[in-house]
């Protein structure tokens, strides 16, 4: 065996590893017994040692030194060991340790204030985990900046400043639009309760219609939604809501975007470093554009209406056309998850130029509060009532994810990208969508992003798709052109 | 950290990935994709491969030359971890590697045999496997006998000889007995059909009837019913059929025994090689007396009566006690899974003393089906059919499972002496039982032999909890008295 077939088997039998962790994480959500919490934290950890010290094995590095790649997705496959083993390696064992423990506090005392709308009682115990992370990013860093070391671990090869320069450019234009609609009537909404069952029945279909291949997957109910796994198993879950069907729906199309792109890579990446969505942004760009550019589309919801009123007959809405805008309906809230696609990027800016003050040292955690409720006055035009409304409503800062908020937002931008030339590419999409068939557009998908996996880099990734470089002016174009219609702004 | 806590640190981790490894193929039988299964596999192949060479490390073998047992726990922990070390090393890589791809091929070269109804298309891939096992014999027996080697597997400190003792003292009485039943006009059976959806319902009712803790647990539908995992989560399947409703309580009943004894270990043992049931002799006696000695008795049986007729109304029987004739029906049959528990006992015997002989050389593969159809006229009184109803009946030998047969019986055995000794201890059982309370007979085995997982060799766990040696005469008196009130023999 070739030194490169060595290192490759090693990897495939760590990738399974690492499947086998991830569909614990999807059992412990769906399926295991409430009181069996503690066992399965000592097997997860048993699991993630395991998985620890095959990926920080000096082994890999003896590997790396002398294989050598026997073609181009080799070369990638090398690329990408290497980028991995460097990352495990960087971070001292005794910090990850301390880490882990004080995420772990933290997560229980955010829950606690949260409840009890304290933000004293959090302030304190995000301080460690800030202090920490600010070594921890010193370490990926090596000179180099931290918050840019952060950001790479989920978005690679892309910069804060290069991130920064995206969001400062589409701020203005969303605060104004979001201004302009909400000045207008807002949209009627659905009436009735949804029978929970029928919720169920009628998300599968939508599975399926956007190509989520079943004999590789399922599709449960969990308290949140989420995709889980690669290659041959990946597992979707949504929830459902008597007076809220488009959570169910919309949560399953998201969440179908994530699992098709798993789904949809080359087979030949199968349980390789190559065989996973590229980055979170990639990934969220593949969610985003099934949930919002096609799902969300006026010739989409055309078919769902039909759909919607077979299953659940009468629900207060009169045609497609009005369905259209309550799919699209675009309230005041404070809340980023609730949050439609025009808001919802303003809340992500929003935290990822503070948690990158906080990562530079240009904000201290006590001042955390205020720089929330100002800046969030600003872009929304009133102010933050309660802590759980504000800085405390997301869980990722107490358990140590920074440089993961503006992956949501570049998903967003990417997805603009991908749509623009996928319309271009597919000038018949509306009438395929109209008839509920995604086809050409999941397939378009397939082709040109997903089938790739971790091939090429995230922006290579999407520039090869979308044929040009990410920028955010298709997005800001797309959403100025839907809601400008939408609400005759 | 002493030498002892360092050995019981590693352990508890190695432990912790076989419960992940058992989640795994529970997941598999019941929430798998079906396209996932080459996936999968390679999974089940990783977490193997750290199993094994955790269990064979040098490292444990250091560990135990100088570990000082702190109790008597202690003392038992390194006697169990001692002999798992062994078992594991002296089985060479190389034969393993043989075995399992043997094995594998094996498995389905049965099942088209099985299929076809075609013993010589399967003789010489059995020829195979009996040759490696023997193989594997000779290096786990180490000059001893290579049978009881296989025997010690399943029920270490039990001999071959020791159970033939057992088996061939009841024979006899047990062909005689069900021959004498057999005379005897079959009892009226179940009429109707009854809705999948109320035996799923009902089957959940009876598991918490049992003891069966859903907080740590859970029922699924299954091909095979089957118990999976231990400790904080122990899991069970079982499965439906639409005219026969016994089929879906009684295997549910019998994983109930299997699960409440992993339930009911002393949690001092979690994830410890003390941690899980004994043997799995000791494992069949507990599912064994909870399905029969238990859920068969006339007792029990008259409240589950009064169960299914609210559930399921009118099924054609008209009292309790045609009920449980109907419950405990003897009918010519030659299927050991579908075998009541007079005949089940001749089914094993006859595959044990087959097997032996095999191993030791006084049986060749090609006569094993004249060997087998001889022995099972003998015993029953008349001639196998076919194959699928013969020697090909079973998927155990294909896959290399030779010891593992007589554990089934003596669970039996056992459950016979601790039902004897459960009934002198709990004198007014049948009012509970038939009052559809268990507690007192599944607190009484928690209490005198659940409790103690691996703590005692299974010997030493029946004699201390039946207050005497196994016998096979308790099971006999036991079976000589039910039939003969139900029959009137």
């Amino acid at each position: 065996m070739s030194t490169f077939d060595s290192l490759m088997a090693y990897e495939r039998d760590t990738q399974a590893l690492g499947q086998i962790s991830g569909r614990l994480g999807w059992d412990q959500e769906t399926m295991m017994p409430r009181g069996a919490a503690a066992q399965r934290g000592e097997e997860m950890a048993a699991i993630e040692a395991v998985l620890h010290a095959r990926r920080s094995a000096p082994q890999v590095a003896e590997w790396l030194e002398t294989a050598k790649a026997p073609d181009e997705a080799g070369a990638a496959q090398l690329r990408e060991i290497k980028r991995a083993f460097e990352r495990t390696v960087k971070v001292p064992a005794d910090l990850a340790k301390r880490l882990a423990r004080v995420t772990s506090e933290a997560q229980g005392k955010w829950a606690a204030a949260r409840a009890d709308e304290d933000v004293a009682a959090f302030l304190p115990v995000l301080q460690e985990v800030v202090a920490l992370k600010r070594e921890e990013g010193q370490a990926l860093a090596a000179g180099g900046d931290l918050y840019d070391a952060m950001v790479e671990d989920y978005e690679h090869g892309t910069t804060a400043d290069e991130i920064a320069a995206i969001f400062d450019a589409m701020r203005p234009g969303l605060v104004d639009l979001r201004a302009r609609v909400l000045d207008k009537p807002a949209p009627k909404a659905l009436q009735g309760s949804f029978d929970e069952a029928a919720q169920m029945k009628l998300t599968r279909k939508l599975a399926k219609t956007f190509g989520y291949d079943m004999s590789h997957g399922r599709v449960d109910k969990a308290v949140h939604p989420f995709s889980s796994g690669s290659g041959l198993d990946v597992r979707i879950t949504t929830r459902t809501s008597e007076n809220d069907p488009f959570n169910c729906f919309y949560s399953t199309i998201h969440e179908v975007g994530h699992a098709a792109y798993e789904q949809g890579i080359n087979q030949e990446f199968l349980l390789t470093p190559l065989g996973r969505g590229v980055s979170m942004g990639v990934h969220e760009s593949q969610s985003r554009i099934y949930e919002n550019q096609i799902g969300r589309s006026e010739a989409f919801t055309g078919w769902l209406y039909g759909e919607m009123r077979q299953v659940f007959d009468d629900f207060g809405i009169e045609d497609a056309a009005e369905f259209y805008k309550a799919v699209n309906a675009v309230h005041n809230g404070y809340i980023r998850t609730e949050a439609d696609e025009l808001q919802y990027n303003l809340h992500i800016m929003l935290r990822f130029d503070l948690e990158r003050a906080l990562m530079t040292g240009d904000l201290e955690v006590q001042d955390l509060e205020s720089a929330w409720n100002d800046r969030f006055e600003a872009d929304f035009g009133y102010a933050v009532d309660k802590p759980s409304n504000g800085c405390l409503q997301d869980v990722h800062w107490s358990v140590g994810l920074f440089g993961y908020f503006p992956t949501y937002s570049l998903g967003n931008v990417y997805a603009g990208c991908l749509n623009q030339k996928m319309r271009a590419d597919i000038t018949d999409l509306d009438a395929e969508l109209a008839a509920g068939n995604t086809g050409s557009a999941t397939g378009w998908l397939r082709q040109n992003l997903q089938q790739y996996g971790g091939l090429r880099s995230p922006r290579d990734t999407i520039t090869q798709a979308a044929g040009k470089s990410p920028s955010h002016e298709p997005l800001m174009q797309y959403l100025e052109d839907k809601f400008t219609r939408l609400y005759d702004l």
